[in-house]
């Protein structure tokens, strides 16, 4: 492999040109006009613009991207995450092309891509899964006998569906017939599928994946799990490995199961098994991710694995150069996404200009981003500007220096998660580890996030410096306190 | 502890207050008034101007720092390293002041500050040392008796020197009168002590060295070596954990001598035990640094501890929470310093101002700096400006993920040692490991950084685009495709 186009934008299209560099592979970038100047586009090697903002005519142009490819000598596609990532037409179109597609093989990504056809491929290894029906809905009388055997409460979900769309909580017989309803318009309308079917709805439920790998020869690894709980609209915010409840016993449970759901769609590359775990420590399947996953740093920080790295050498060809046994959790990390949004205005999308923009540094930092100072974030794309992530050597630890690296953290111009994520990370209920998906919902309300008024204490220490100096005959009050006063405000402001 | 004041600048006084707030410690700096602006100056939660720019008038006046961190209500003092940090008599005044001083005890300090004293110290316990005298020489009489036993080339060294000063290298018997005379002419004006030593002068040494950790109760564990050849002027420049030459059984010896010594002087805290190493792997006691050092970077980032973290509980009385056989070496790390000299001219310093600086980022890279963009490096201290550090899973990913950083690394205004630390990690004696503190003087030249001309490769990759895009109708030549080329201009701009 001498060359990779990163048919993706950001902080991933970054994050896998600087592994492809490190193995002295060079890079292309494609790019949208709206991301020109990204230093995405900068870091590559070449770079070509392929259309208009909007992901339709650019990112999702698979065709193209795959002519770019050729034009430009690149022997392989990394799809990041996200985009053409799990779309398994674009997956086989790519190997038509004689190009090596940096991912799971196409069938794969089809089985997987349907949670119907999902669940059915893990159940004959066994997998467990949360009661409910295996095909989709046919009529509410069968919903009426299902629900007998699970009991309410129970989600409908869309078969094709994703991000929590087409999904519905139902409480109640009363409200059964009018729910499937909705659900399947719905879905209908969004994936274009009205298919829908029955989950019990577990209460309480942590959402805990594993990280799988596989190369072309059989050999499967999983590097343990990922606890991804604290979520706003089902979509995750902070993600932690190791999860701080899982015991030994049960991650290496879940880790089999993990690898029986690769077996059963003889998955290579890097994916995800996603499982639901309750209150006992119960797991079910819930669905694969066929692609790399935005939280995935946090496993390489407690693996010390560069999972890029190891798609690269899988997508060669290449076997895996270490076993289950070869593999143990190392510390503690935990990743924020620094997102464009207002957590006290109900995590709205936030755009604007990037004003301030200075990255925490440190032991155990992390920032994996895609912008620079004076940059627009485009409303074309997701909201999220960076993840920052902490290692420790264990838990307290990580939490510690996430908060301290929050705090370093300068964005202005635009409001984002960090104010929200350094409230949640000192929650009692984070810090004890006892939380699950409802943590937001259950704790957080836009008033967490006014700063404690520690101004009188702060401006009475920083008088009693300036007595000090003057009474020392040191030089008189100095600027730099003042200085410290106006970084303090600074800091405030952050808030 | 409630409040720390750190007494030292840049990088190392961010780094701690880092540590100390992740503890939740509050920090006091001082600063110089060259430093008003620093980002240590910043973070700190107060921050005290302590006089003019040179050292003798701020940062080397202990008694002012005491009467400051007293003032302030601070209840420790961390050193860093340089300045005030191994002067046994500050250390001494510190903790009669009530406080707690960061660091061993006053009088291992005054033990392991004294080559000779310290040799002496060590020799009960049996460590290693190099043939030569134990004593100040007193005659030229006695010296060519030493030689007798030795052979040359000696080395001959100020009792109470450092940093290369006052150590001539003698490789005839009729250089042999005129070079102690003039190392002690050296040595009287460098230390206000002409007294001398002599060593047999080991060819083709290493340089490596063992960091230990002790607390008050007697409790000692070795946290293995750094390797630290790479040298100009007998000053580290790359330093790496693990070394590339020893054996398990060697590692073990030279940590077991390391911590006869640390015993020998009743060390606790973080220490330093530094080694020649010769080319059978014979190990010989140099000296003991009673401080962090330098490069602590690379023996965190294999072994997970925070030095600065460990020194603090050390400092409050707290028991080590782990033994030897608990610390395993994880991956390896390499430390390049980034300094404001010039690897083209002798490495002589360089001053002038930050115009650009933009930092590298991503999976295993840690940057410790202490300045921003748009800074001046100040004439009055030392020229580092940075520490880049890259762990890997093995030696080689480090290698390659530095080497990665450095090119990211957009340094301009000054003149730095990146580019030679691009050139020093790609040479075959780094890339085999097969190198000595002789690599600088034996390897580089200027010629080396010229950068390979590929402007044909690159020029003609770039025209195979544009040729493309306009053949598939795409956007006429792509402005990115321009910026590109200039983007390249730019890096090889820095080399």
């Amino acid at each position: 492999m001498q060359k990779i186009l990163v048919a993706n934008r950001g902080e991933i299209a970054l994050r896998v040109m600087r592994s492809a560099r490190e193995m002295g592979i060079k890079t292309v970038a494609v790019f949208s006009e709206a991301d020109r100047t990204m230093p995405f586009v900068q870091y590559a090697d070449e770079a070509v613009c392929i259309g208009p903002a909007p992901s339709s005519q650019s990112y999702l142009l698979g065709e193209k991207i795959i002519e770019v490819a050729k034009a430009t000598g690149a022997d392989a596609i990394h799809p990041g995450y996200g985009f053409l990532s799990e779309n398994a037409g674009f997956a086989a179109a790519v190997a038509a092309a004689g190009l090596i597609f940096i991912g799971p093989p196409a069938r794969a990504i089809e089985v997987m891509g349907s949670k119907l056809a999902a669940k059915q491929a893990a159940q004959a290894f066994g997998v467990p899964m949360v009661p409910g029906t295996e095909t989709p809905l046919r009529s509410l009388e069968e919903a009426r006998e299902v629900v007998k055997k699970t009991g309410f409460p129970i989600l409908i979900k869309a078969s094709a569906g994703g991000g929590g769309k087409g999904m519905r909580v139902v409480n109640t017989e009363s409200e059964l017939a009018e729910q499937i309803a909705l659900a399947k318009s719905e879905a209908k309308s969004a994936f274009g599928d009205d298919a829908v079917f029955i989950e019990k709805y577990v209460t309480a439920p942590r959402h805990i994946e594993i990280q799988v790998l596989g190369d072309q020869h059989g050999n499967y690894v999983y590097l343990f799990e990922r606890e991804c709980s604290i979520q706003r609209r089902h979509q995750k915010l902070i993600e932690e490995a190791p999860s701080s409840c899982l015991t030994p016993a049960i991650r290496a449970a879940m880790g089999q199961c993990a690898l029986d759901v690769a077996r059963a769609c003889n998955y290579y590359g890097a994916g995800t098994v996603e499982f639901l775990v309750d209150e006992q420590l119960n797991f079910y399947f819930l669905e694969m991710n066929t692609r790399l996953q935005v939280e995935h740093p946090v496993t390489e920080l407690i693996t010390g694995l560069d999972l890029v790295k190891e798609q690269i050498r899988v997508a060669r060809g290449e076997r895996l150069t270490f076993t289950q046994a070869d593999l143990k959790i190392s510390g503690h990390a935990i990743e924020l996404r620094v997102c464009a949004e207002d957590p006290a205005n109900n995590f709205l999308p936030d755009t604007g200009r990037l004003e301030t923009y200075v990255r925490p540094q440190g032991y155990g930092v992390r920032v994996d981003d895609g912008y620079e100072e004076g940059m627009d974030i485009p409303i074309y794309y997701d909201p999220m500007i960076a993840k920052l992530i902490a290692w420790g050597q264990n838990r307290d630890e990580a939490r510690e220096r996430l908060v301290r690296a929050i705090e370093e953290y300068q964005v202005k111009g635009i409001t984002t998660t960090l104010p929200f994520g350094a409230w949640a990370l000192q929650h009692p209920a984070f810090v004890s580890g006892q939380f699950d998906t409802g943590f937001i919902g259950k704790y957080f309300t836009p008033a967490a996030l006014d700063a404690p008024d520690d101004t009188a204490a702060r401006a009475a220490a920083i008088l009693a410096v300036q007595i000090w100096q003057q009474q020392a005959g040191g030089p008189a009050p100095a600027p730099a306190v003042n200085q410290q006063a106006s970084n303090w405000i600074k800091r405030r402001e952050l808030r």
